[in-house]
């Protein structure tokens, strides 16, 4: 198990960026291998036979095993360092945020950039088009609970930056890609972007 | 912290039920708070400001402390217990699991439940019934994808029973209250199924 685990990835999906900020903050080297989920990469008999028969990424590979959910692999990075709180109620905090994250943040903060600046509005289906304020009223919601929480501390969970900030970080700062959130009416939030953006090791999106 | 945790919940919820089926499993007390969810009581002024902002349930009390999120709630309880596997990279394949379960379980097959049988579909919008067959499709998914990993494995994480096959039972072994899954069509998890339920400190949903 001396290799460097492999990211299986989409440089521009946040969750793929989750790995990354956690590898980068912690100093762990990873190797990066790129998929183009537009042209259905991730879903070729190869890559649901060997890498993930739920056909996304992305899947952190120790080894020869493989590890699908971007929370996961970002705790299977962490486990045991400072990225993961010591107490045991914070620590469940932390996955708190971070399930938080995946059922109210992400289906709607992230969707809707997918769907607006990926896929486009107008190619959206009725199903799809029907949801757009609904999927917008819950990741306002979403955004407005992170900043109440943000206006009384300086992180998610615990008292240093945890894994639970990382999670929420990667699509919270880019949530005005679909046009339907402004940041500037999150200030708490927006300072903890700063706060996380000054972290040593922190890497950007686009590197 | 010698006090016993609270759990606030509505019993018929799958989300609830983990955090029970968690404690009797490990054989830890704890006490029961009744909300009802279709009449509103989870979202008072009283229970967004003190027990979760999230308007949601579960929510585990300990002392003064709130853990919202049902699969934060049962690692608070099993965390350094059995129900965690002691191996890192066992222990991040449970989280992948339970992650798996928020994403792409619940939101289709507990959502469908809630749906067809506690709303109605008489009384569904139009943006819901556009979602039936896209989250048919998807539980249906979701279960297949359980279906292959069990009919390799006892278990969907490591060697043994852990907080994975809890989070995924809860909404699967009433997965046919929707009318909308079969689970004769995926026999490796009824072999699971059985197998949880014969757990020593099993105990039932509407227990």
């Amino acid at each position: 198990m001396g290799d460097v685990p492999i990211l299986h990835e989409y440089a521009a999906s946040g969750n793929c960026y989750k790995i990354r900020l956690t590898a980068a903050l912690l100093g762990t080297p990873i190797e990066r291998r790129e998929y183009d989920i537009m042209a259905g990469e991730t879903r070729t008999a190869e890559f649901l036979a060997n890498v993930n028969a739920n056909g996304r990424i992305p899947v952190l590979q120790v080894g020869d095993r493989f590890l699908p959910e971007s929370n996961a692999a970002c705790f299977w990075l962490a486990d045991g360092t400072h990225l993961v709180p010591y107490d045991r109620f914070e620590r469940a905090d932390m996955l708190h945020w971070m399930f938080f994250e995946q059922y109210n943040h992400e289906p709607n903060v992230a969707t809707l950039r997918f769907w607006m600046k990926w896929i486009g509005e107008a190619n959206l289906s009725d199903a799809q088009r029907l949801q757009l304020p609904l999927k917008q009223a819950a990741g306002a919601a979403a955004l407005k609970l992170m900043d109440e929480h943000l206006s009384a501390h300086d992180w998610l969970a615990g008292h240093d930056l945890s894994l639970a900030d990382i999670a929420l970080y990667a699509y919270t700062h880019v949530a005005e890609d679909s046009g339907r959130f402004a940041l500037a009416d999150y200030p708490a939030v927006q300072s903890w972007i700063v706060r996380v953006e000054a972290e040593p090791g922190f890497v950007a999106m686009g590197a």
